[in-house]
C-alpha cells in the first residue's frame, strides 16, 4: 500500500469479507475512533512531560498500533462521509494559516479567540 | 498536495513559523487528537441511528473539518515519532485479518476475545 | 461509604499509600478521565440503538466498574482543584435552564447556538 | 443540593421539562459524557507540566463547569442503568487495593499488568 486510497481498498475489502459493512454508519466509527485515540492517549497520561524518550520500545510499538487504528477508522469514515482527507486537510491549515498569523502568535500556543 | 508526506511538509512548515514546535510533545499531541476526536463526535451524540443522511450540510463540512484536524494532529505525532502511518496501518490490518478470521467472525461485531 | 466527600478520602488513602500522588497534576488526571471516558464508551460503540437491553450482563458490570472509575478521576481532581462536584454541577444546571428554556427546546436536542 | 441523589432528581426534572428523556439512550449519555471529558482535557492540551498554577483563574472556571458536565452525564448514565455510583466506586477500590498492593507498587504508576 502506497496511500490513503489504498488504505481505504483494503479496508473495504476487510469489511465485505466479515460482513461489518452493516455496522459502520458514522457515528459508530466516530465512537470506535476515539476509543482508539484513548487507547494511544494512555501509554502518555502518567508521563512527566511526554517526551519520545519516555516511551519504551514496547509502548512505542503500541502506540504505532493504535495510531493505525485511528488512522484506519478514520478513512472508513472519510469513506462513509465521502470526504477527501488530504484535500480537507490542505484547507484546513489554510484556514489556521489565516486565523493564526505567523507574527502574532510566534511562540504562543493559546487559543486564536483568547487574542 | 496528494499524500500523508506532503500533509506533514505543509504542518512542518506552520509549526516552525509560529515556534509552536516546543509545544509539540508526543503527550500533548495525543491529547490534542483526542480532543478533535471528541469535536468530531459531537454532532452524532443525540442522533438516533448517525447515518450520513442525518447529518445537514453545515455539519457535515463541520464534521469534515474535525476530521481534517484529526488527520493533522496524527501526522505530526508520527513526524515526532518516526513512525510511517501507511506501514502501520498495513501491518495493523494484516494482524485484524488472523484475528477475526472471516469465517468465523461474519456479520458479528463481538470482540475477538469474546469468542 | 455514603458520599462524595467519603469517595475522595478513601481515594486520598489509597494514593498517598502507594505514593501515586506525584502522578496526580490535574493534566494527568484529566487524561486519564478521558481514557476511562473511553473504556466506558467502548461497550456501546457498535450498537444499533444503545439502549440498556443491548447490554448483556457482563457488559453492564463493566459498565458500571468504568463508570466508577471516571467518578475516581473526577473526585481526584476536584480534589486537586479545590472544586466543591456538587456545587458546580448545581449552578451548571441552573445556567442550563437559562440558556434551553423549556417551552423552546421541548422536545428538540439542537445545541441552544443553533437557535 | 447535598448529594448524587439530588443531583439525579434536578436532572430528571430537567429532562422531562424539556421532552429530552428520548435522546438520553445509554451509548448517547456515553457519548455526551467523553465530548465533556475533552472538553475538561482541552485548556491542559499544550500545558508543560499541567499543574493547578498553569491555570489561570477564567481557565479554572471553565474545567470546573466542564466537570460539571461530566458529573452530570455521569449520574443520568447511572440512572438509567440503575447503577449506584458510590458504591461502584467502593467496590472498585476494594479491588484496586488487590491489584495493586501498596507495598509492590510504591511510588511506581506502571499499570498492574506489566508486573
Amino acid at each position: 500500500m502506497k496511500n490513503l486510497q489504498d488504505v481505504r481498498d483494503r479496508l473495504r475489502d476487510f469489511s465485505a469479507q466479515r460482513n461489518w459493512a452493516q455496522f459502520h454508519t458514522p457515528k459508530n466509527l466516530a465512537s470506535a475512533l476515539i476509543v482508539e485515540a484513548a487507547e494511544l492517549l494512555e501509554p502518555f497520561q502518567w508521563l512527566q512531560r511526554g517526551g519520545r524518550e519516555e516511551l519504551g520500545e514496547q509502548q512505542w510499538q503500541a502506540v504505532r498500533h493504535e495510531m493505525a487504528d485511528v488512522l484506519a477508522y478514520l478513512v472508513m469514515l472519510a469513506d462513509q462521509l465521502e470526504i477527501d482527507l488530504i484535500s480537507a486537510v490542505n484547507e484546513k491549515i489554510t484556514l489556521n494559516e489565516l486565523k493564526y498569523p505567523r507574527h502574532i502568535v510566534h511562540g504562543d500556543a493559546r487559543k486564536y479567540d483568547q487574542y
